[in-house]
Parts: structure tokens; C-alpha cells; sequence
């Protein structure tokens, strides 16, 4: 009920970033503030009884739930940023794209040891980026509790490689 | 006595992001969600009865407060990213920095005709990028209501500069 909703909302913007990519743009969700909060309240449902500690969003549209998340469930918010963003000490880890390679940071003091960390994203694709926010929580010391991301493109299949890390992949809409 | 709680929880990073700045980091606010809660209830507070329509929130500092006081005031959330971030078509503003040119955008129909719009962001230094969210506001034929912030930093004198779009400019500290 809810998945269908959000996948109403969800607009296609064809050919971004790149020709022949169908970008699935969740902006028109954050118009809708009672609809935000239901997805908010979805996602702490699944997570009230897993003992999570905290909450780590990726930059930039993981930070717009992933807050909201956090401050549900009563945790702190931790943000994991491109490579030179942060401002404090930082580790960093660099993975490989399609072409060329990205690196990004998270505060080294942002984690603290054997937490139960769930990494949060709007959208799970081949899941690059958020092996690389599992790979910061372990270099913390911390674990990976999970992940949920609003949208999960399916025939990416991003969640096989992420189930090295966690078995709790959650989503709220597939594609 | 909200103030002077965040204002010991901010972090001062020397030299960042150049020499001779110091860089207010309001991460550590994040990590304690009653303190953030707190913080949005006062920005709420604030703009309860102003009859603000909406929020535009500044990438990407300004997502972490910018989203939980739209939701906590039950109105829409709109990003303002740097250029080519957003996926849809959008309408940009360039503007000048110390070195160089920035460009913001928004989605081109983000807004509707008079809405009155709150800007936030976590910072107001010279007030060079909520101008140019204050001018994305008036190309969509919306009112620019105020400006929030967490953070000000007075001798920076940011609010001389907006003042002409609206006299409500509101930062919960000073610096």
C-alpha cells in the first residue's frame, strides 16, 4: 500500500545522468510531509527491535531520510561524505565506478567500537557506494546492522553484494 | 540556554577549509538526537504561526535541519543543489565566491506561484548561497518568508546582505 504509493510519486527522469539511465527522482516525495513521515515510520518499524545504535546516511539524498530515521529511532545520525567534505579527521575508502573511481569519509571519531550501525541511502543500485559505507563502519570497529534504502532497482541485483556484510537489506519500493 | 548547549557541542576545526579559517562543525549536534530535536522544535517555534509554505534547504548541510523542520511543520521540503545534481529540469543561479563562480539549482516546479518560502541552512557566513536561494524563490514567483539558520557568524555581517529580501533572519547562535 504504502510501496505503491511512493512508486506514484517517484518521477522518471529519463537519460540522467547519463543517456539511457531512467534516474528515479524522490523529490516529489519530500513535498508530501505526511507521506515522508509514513516512510520514516515504515523504515523505524522494521528497525525499532534491532538493537541499532546509530545510523549512517550517504551523502546527499541519504541524508534526507536518513536523519529523519535516526531521530525516530532515538540514535545519533552520522553522515558519510565524498572525499573532502568533512571537516574533522577522517578515514576515507575509495572504490571503483563504471569509470574512474569515487572515495568517501566518514569523521574517524563518528563511530564508537562493536555499535550496531545501519547504513542508510534513497536508492540501492549496484550498491558501490554502500559497500564503501560498510567497509567505514568496519574500519571503526563498528558492525554493520544492516541497510535500507527507500528504492532498490532489482535487476542491478546491488543486494547480493551487500549480503557479505548484513542479511538485512530492506527496501521500501523494487523496480 | 539552548544556544550555549550547541554552542559546546560544535566542534572549531582550525584551517579549514582553507588556512585561517575556523570551521563551525555542527556533526556533533547530529550525533545526539535530543539535542536535535530540540533544536528544530525552537526553529519551528519560530515559524509556526508565519504561515511559511514550504522550506528550501541548501545541499548539503542544510538537508539535516532543513527536512525535520519541514516535516515538523507539516509542509513541503525542497532541495537547492549544486549544479547538475538534480535530476529533473530545473532553473540555476550563479553567483560569485571569494575565487571563482558557484551555481545552485531548483527543480523548475518545485515551488507554486506565492508561496512563502523559509531558506535553511546550517551556516550563515557572507550569505553568498542564500542569496542565490533567495533569487531561485523569486524566479519561481514564491516569497521568500525568512531565512533559518543554526549557526551565524556575526562579523561576517551576512544578514546586512539579505535583509533585503526579508527581515526575518533567525540563527539560534552566534559566533
Amino acid at each position: 500500500m504504502l510501496a505503491e504509493t511512493i512508486k506514484q510519486v517517484i518521477r522518471d527522469v529519463p537519460d540522467f545522468p547519463k543517456p539511457g539511465i531512467i534516474f528515479k527522482d524522490i523529490t516529489p516525495i519530500l513535498l508530501d510531509a505526511e507521506l515522508t513521515r509514513k516512510i520514516v515510520n515504515d523504515m523505524a518499524e522494521n528497525y525499532k527491535d534491532k538493537c541499532i545504535d546509530a545510523i549512517v546516511g550517504i551523502e546527499s539524498r541519504g541524508f534526507w531520510f536518513g536523519i529523519m530515521l535516526a531521530n525516530k529511532l532515538d540514535i545519533p545520525f552520522i553522515p558519510i561524505r565524498k572525499k573532502g567534505k568533512l571537516p574533522y579527521k577522517t578515514m576515507s575508502y575509495k572504490y571503483d565506478l563504471e569509470y574512474g573511481t569515487a572515495e568517501v569519509e566518514i569523521h574517524e571519531d563518528a563511530l564508537q567500537d562493536n555499535w550496531n550501525v545501519l547504513i542508510h541511502d534513497d536508492l540501492l543500485a549496484t550498491g558501490g557506494t554502500a559497500i564503501a559505507a560498510a567497509e567505514l563502519i568496519k574500519m571503526q570497529n563498528a558492525n554493520v546492522a544492516g541497510f535500507s534504502f527507500v528504492v532498490e532497482l532489482d535487476f542491478l541485483e546491488g543486494s547480493k553484494s551487500l549480503s557479505k556484510y548484513s542479511e538485512n537489506i530492506s527496501s521500501l519500493v523494487h523496480f
